[in-house]
């Protein structure tokens, strides 16, 4: 259990991080879809360590192929089988932590769960995973551009700098612009250097990512469990390092009274609008056709360059010794898994409504 | 579908506010366990309408009716069928709203959704519809009373009324003891002051349950998409009014260095803990044993008793008047549904996880 | 587990011959659907006991009650409820039966899954169950109604004797002028005589039913596993008693040459035929708008007015003596059943294929 | 929908016949199973193409590659990916079948479905899929090799040669000894004559497989609609070319009494027994510790070397002419899959049955 996410269009992954290769499975992709290759590699690109300074340095291309379900440039109604080679898989020596616990990782839970671990990197809980969900939450957002949606995701806080303006008022365009994916260049620069400081530190630190989705179809969204809202909440939260998950108005609505909060309906030309938009686009669970927008908690990421003191599976105390190359703070190279989630949320939830009438 | 929460233990609801009856079918609850009616009704009086000032005066009885699954007093291993008939579903006139989208409620994405709609009250979308998820959330806690798992909820914001303790410092034992559920009884009062204040102004106003669960066994968890956080916040975010989620350090954790986040292990006496908690009970996805806590962030209701501006199914201006017996804040009444589904995941999760070994 | 039915148009039931109630929740049904209540009713009155001399004598009404999902008339595509009071559980003296495994019943396996058993008739394993499904059923072929698609099953054999004729020579529409639901009047006649032979002489005795379903479109199923026919086999192999199920040529189609067997495609006017139909209407597991045919083994029922020697939950050998009213013959009871999961099958896979194509 | 099968233990493929690679994704096989991959060459070698002269003179050494889940040849409990490379996939003219339906082949199902195919053979609909199937079959049967369960299937019938022995008084150890896989030495010999013979006539034949399940646990399978043996014949029915199952007395049991057909339980030392066992070791869907057993029809597959009279997409009259190299039987390539199947049921349900009791 655990590795699929989705109703109708859904995922399957496979895959750990010093593995052969990393798989996704893409079932319920309509029939007669273009799949563009290049757009594929370009989020995997966007995903990618090495990428930039403030990133891990470790180099992998995170080449896809695609092994089904695809057809002269079509999707077939099949299953799109996508593997994803782990360049970098020589037998290393990892004596050192094969039987340490390091501090805050999944090391101990998968050990006490399964009895055994993969002690090579984070095994399965390895954020390396997330690359099968970004390749096939490109052809996601490929169905999307078909129906005219589009998911963007940005960088709102890195430590105590946050983005204090509404996304309104912000051109989002701007955010592939920098490294760190803030579309404030003022700000991006100054959390760019806050990274580096902390990165010299040997040290990691959090952040949030805020992600914007215009144009859902209103009627998207399944009533009480699956409300739409606690779909996204669920994909962001089986999203490494992640802590916390806020629509509309989140954790600051609490404050407002509700004759502040309603949104008022209105009529603008034909369409259906609200005046305000506490509501995140989503009420009772249902799309209503505003934008919709959630804020995402990153923690500072667990692999740190200093040593730390835990224990081992025989309980001994024993130090972890950072090593290796690793992010100082995930929330640039988060920026493209938070859209392929929330793309295949929107996606399977377009297509699941295609039952809900005669 | 979106009618039923679970993996293994499962439950499906089903029932409007002004239908019949509400239901809920629980599959897969182990055979052999003492199911205690009692306790069942416990939790349906701490959630049901009417039993306080500061909650709506309606009074509805929220009787249960057992009809399957149950044999001598325990659970047979088959699904346990329970209906709550709703009292008061007298065809009263409801033309006055029929054909109006009241604002922040469901009417209008139902209505778009599903070309029709149960307009006497929210239908499906009303919160009525989480009696039947206490009801099967009552069980869920004898299952956890059973492996010594407990589950435990309280107000701890109301507005801009904070409860800035940390959980472990307060006797959780009192919040039971006054009507808003705050274990804090000096700030109890001021949020049962302000929550009246709100009320004669015809208003209402959001808050902010947290949770705690002790004693969970280790290794219950799902890896990737079905983390033991994602599923919690699943089943939080699946509830009306809520508009975010955060466990462990949330929001708050993304100013921190990892260095300081990360929690070191250590052995006391046979046991593994850990020195901090900023994990939140939960590491790569899966328990630590340590406690699991999580705050849910619930907005001001929509239902508020003054006049609104809306539209109707006909795109013209109308005006929304406010009727009825309402709650002006629904965190008190909320504490018992968190626990209900807080207790659902825990329960499927421990069941889920016999499968891990061979 | 094992509970529901269906992946979009699903139904769960609960509910032991000898507790309270049985019920049944239909979610999926698109919004918008016409339910007639006393169709449902009919539906009930073909499947309940006590209707001829040839069924059991005991009497049960199966009354149902619609608890949500329907308004004024109308399916609003929210999970449409029903209960089915068990008329007759008042607390008889079962001593005498609930330690002892009655030979080809469920009791020692249920037993031994669960470690203890609702001892008062079947419990969940009983018949009476499908009174729930017959009733979703009823909905489903409503539903069929509005695509224009028809079910019908009727009895083909009771023993040995076996209407030889193919079912596009027959009448069905004779099939419920009698008792035994067989479309051959004379060949009815004769299985009528047996079965009381059978029943006279304190036995039971097997049978199949038949099913034809027109007019299906054309690509309703899915690929690989769930193939239109699998489903509908699983389907019947679900339902009490059930041996075998055969599809299209099925057994008899093992000795045939592939030149005889396969079935040439032309075109009648605007429409796609085959001149042949051994596929039974389904290739490679998708609907081609022929006809769709099965048959159905029902086994003897276990419940027999004779004395048999078994064991009980000590091990101990004793005699079960047959007491009650039981069925001589199921199949003609089996036959609205039959309908009913094949018409769940059917209106679940034309809803599963509105996703199919962008 | 309908590319994954089991509920916990669960695989989920992926691939077309003439597409770069088939794959699997098996989900839930408990951490700790020694993994022996030559157990599952033996089984692809089983299945293979061009094996014997009986079987199509397709050469494809179906190489398995194990993804991941499997570190120092154990299972981690994570997702286990195989992918199987399709050696032949070059790109040849298929321009004379492109717009071609074949016979009782899928062409015309698929192509009203989803608009688009894979015309290059069967795509998605072709048997190859199920070398996917027998890797992960492989696997489960290792896990049932742990619980000390075996599966074994043979060929039962081709044509009008039918084995009517009991399979009690066979040696089935035998029907691995002949290429036609009859534990029967001299029938096998007329069956492998009479393929031989179809094979020269450019034609195909059908036959029966029998499968037998020996040391199944007590109390496997789940009430209801997943009855163990509704899951057996759902996965058999699942397979290219079925057209029946049936288990235990099958349909020769319509024809029994109620007194014939019981199965008495009985003790022998500890353990309970039956004296028959016409229930075919299932009783209300779940095992009752005998064997399991069941026939599975299949039939003459649709590929024949003989002109045949179609349509194209247009509509227009075609010929279809028979090419390349197919089997004239598929039952002997088939009792692998069966048994691959087989497993997989058994395997889930194993691990399904941990969550019965506290």
């Amino acid at each position: 259990m655990g590795n699929s996410f989705g109703k109708l269009f859904k995922i399957t992954t496979f895959g750990e991080s010093h593995g052969v290769a990393l798989g996704v499975t893409l079932e319920g992709c309509p029939a007669g879809l273009e799949i563009d290759e290049a757009k594929i590699r370009l989020e995997m690109q966007r995903r990618k360590p090495g990428q930039s300074k403030i990133t891990t340095q470790r180099k992998e291309e995170d080449e896809i192929e695609i092994l089904s379900g695809v057809f002269e440039g079509k999707s077939t109604g099949t299953p799109i089988g996508i593997v994803i080679r782990n360049a970098d898989q020589k037998s290393k020596d990892y004596s050192h932590i094969s039987d340490k616990f390091r501090p805050s990782h999944a090391d101990y839970t998968y050990f006490e769960k399964y009895g055994i671990r993969d002690y090579r990197g984070g095994g399965r809980s390895s954020a390396r995973e997330t690359a099968a969900r970004v390749a096939a939450g490109a052809i996601a957002k490929q169905l999307l551009d078909h129906y005219g949606v589009t998911v963007q995701a940005f960088v709102s806080q890195v430590g105590n700098l946050k983005l204090e303006k509404p996304y309104q008022e912000l051109n989002l365009g701007l955010a592939e612009e920098n490294i760190v994916r803030c579309p404030d260049p003022e700000l991006a620069d100054q959390m760019i250097q806050l990274i580096d400081e902390v990165r010299l530190d040997r040290d990691t630190i959090g952040g949030v990512v805020t992600c914007v989705i215009k144009n859902t179809p209103v009627g998207i969204g399944e009533p009480v469990f699956d409300r739409l809202h606690a779909e996204l909440g669920k994909a962001m939260l089986g999203i490494n390092a992640v802590k916390g998950f806020e629509y509309g108005s989140g954790f600051d609505g609490v404050t407002m009274r509700g004759s502040q909060h309603n949104d008022a309906f209105i009529k603008e030309g034909d369409k259906v609008k609200t005046k305000t938009n506490f509501s995140g686009g989503i009420q009772g669970g249902i799309s209503n056709g505003e934008d919709i927008y959630f804020r995402v908690a990153f923690k500072p990421v667990a692999t740190i360059m200093k040593d730390q003191e835990s224990i081992n599976e025989a309980g001994e105390s024993i130090t972890v010794s950072g090593k290796g190359r690793h992010d100082p703070c995930v929330v640039p190279r988060a920026v493209p898994i938070v859209e392929a989630m929330a793309a295949l949320v929107i996606a399977d939830n377009i297509i699941l409504a295609k039952s809900n009438k005669l």
